[in-house]
């Protein structure tokens, strides 16, 4: 299905790439806990959204099946798997995906026969990994669809951070859209932001394009300005990490800096997710917690250091786009174009 | 006069602080020939519009010693110095201070007696080193007095690149302002944005302005938008590399999308740069060259590559801020609010 695992169960255990080494080395690591599995999220072996949702929920049950090797079937599973779910939860927090992963493991726990709830969670891991694989080839088409279609010329367009097979089950929901634009104008080039401080761009975005054969220029983030204004991009196609209900957009740092230059320049700014990154609960963007993560990412390039020590640092990891600035949101329920609550919320009827 | 030698006459020969070796080594290296000063500069061992100003004039000076030494005083001076001269003149082709230092020193050639050349072209360069400190010293003066000032609390100004000592004869442009800011109103903070590709910021200016014991915070480029949406900058204050006579601003690649933001954010975008970057020839940034460097420096960082083999890279060094977003221009000679062609004629009278 995919050109390469980025969260699966083989052997018994949890399988991820390590995302971490790419473009350099394609290594698998193996894993057999859900603390395990966390720690994993946490440092980045796995990250975007869909993507950590599946690890999660595989998470949960190599989780079930270590407590049932180590003690047998518990009293009560929910007491059980607890802290582990705990632990899951608490590993990235501003990724949507990860709560609603576990929101859907959980009640398995009580409503599954004892004996089954290992092979039961397993089956709903493996369910959502392939549901997310479907509704990314779903997005991708239904996106492709309302992309500009330049004569004479290949489409251009610019994508940020990696929002691709890599970030979800193995199809993109982002990088979704920009498989499915090859697959039907045939000849496009995309323009991929290298995204510091952790370079999803230039090291997973560029990667996981080339492999497929499609035509990536990479550039750093701040040459984003300089190229809308030459013509060079079309459209813009992101993917995001939580929306809000209102159709605010979280997604990597960066990104809103893209949509506020795609409006000056009339760039169409187009988001791809599926119905589970948006979060009816938090009615805009003001209520998503923004993860500021460790200030090594942002003094240090690839492990080398860049800045002087001493030097104060802010690493927030993600940013709020406005509604405002997005021209339309893909999903795999459907398109909806100038994103307001109420035609969010159509979605989900 | 500063904490640091950018670009000095030692010895007898071009003493520069390798720029490249920052925030790491402290290192100087001398040259002895105008080949040898044009490598340094294309190689960035040396750079900043007004630094490169200073090394092209001492490169002009240690090219007449070389000659005089190796062959006696020659017939003409124009003549033996012109393939010095022209080597200099295409070491990089934006900055205009470089050929602004060899306009200045090329009619000496033939006005000066000839046995007294090398002496007064030295001379012309020490000038010219001693001109560019006084000159950042009024623009920091003049450019503080316009600043906001914020009642309770620090005066935040971002920055973008390295407009610094390190970039002048060892004051600054844009941070000759913001030390003449911290000497006026003595509680600011900086944020620096890295820049990369070649981390001007990480390296350079976070370095510069905590070795002058001011409070810095380094961002990567693509915070920016984040964190003036988050209301944490009162004002950005940049350099420049090329000012065209109506006022659009060529500066480091990024500035463009710094200014796109500020606009967006009712910031005051301030310019600061000496007469010489102000290019009356130019009518306005369309005419103005934009270098393109070598793909190495986007697909890798401190020498590590962050991309995989084979993709596309666009490298341009500098963009152009068009004038309708700079708030104002600073130079020795005043400030010059919503730049026009006619208000920056003015300046030259």
């Amino acid at each position: 299905m995919s050109i390469f695992d980025v969260a699966v169960w083989k052997n018994g255990r949890v399988c991820m790439m390590d995302q971490r080494l790419l473009p350099d080395e394609e290594v698998y690591l193996e894993f057999d806990s859900a603390k395990e599995v966390a720690d994993a999220i946490r440092d980045m072996v796995v990250r975007g959204a869909p993507a950590i949702g599946c690890a999660t929920a595989f998470g949960v049950a190599v989780e079930a099946k270590r407590i049932a090797a180590a003690q047998g079937i518990p009293a009560s599973w929910s007491e059980a798997m607890a802290e582990g779910m705990q632990t899951l939860r608490q590993s990235r927090p501003t990724a949507v995906n990860l709560a609603w992963a576990l929101d859907r493991m959980q009640p398995l726990l009580d409503s599954t026969p004892k004996e089954d709830v290992p092979k039961r969670l397993l089956q709903e891991a493996e369910d959502i990994r392939l549901e997310d694989i479907e509704s990314c080839k779903t997005m991708g088409r239904l996106g492709a669809e309302i992309l500009p279609r330049p004569k004479g010329r290949p489409l251009s367009i610019m994508t940020h951070c990696n929002a691709g097979a890599l970030a979800t089950a193995g199809y993109g929901t982002a990088l979704g859209v920009i498989r499915a634009a090859r697959d039907l104008l045939k000849d496009i080039k995309v323009y991929a932001n290298e995204t510091r401080p952790y370079l999803q761009g230039a090291r997973l975005t560029s990667w996981e394009l080339l492999k497929d054969g499609i035509d990536t220029t990479l550039l750093t983030d701040n040459m984003v300005g300089h190229i809308m204004s030459q013509g060079l991009i079309d459209v813009v196609v992101v993917g995001t990490d939580r929306m809000a209900a209102n159709g605010d957009v979280a997604n990597k740092i960066g990104t809103y800096t893209v949509a506020v230059l795609a409006k000056r320049h009339n760039i169409p700014f187009i988001v791809a997710g599926p119905l589970s990154t948006i979060d009816l609960q938090t009615p805009d963007g003001s209520g998503i917690p923004i993860e500021e993560r460790p200030p090594e990412e942002v003094t240090h390039c690839m492990g080398k250091r860049t800045a002087p020590l001493g030097v104060r640092v802010r690493n927030p990891a993600f940013d709020i786009t406005p509604a405002e600035l997005v021209t339309a949101i893909v999903t795999e329920k459907g398109v909806v174009t100038e994103p307001t609550t109420a035609k969010i919320k159509k979605l989900f009827e």
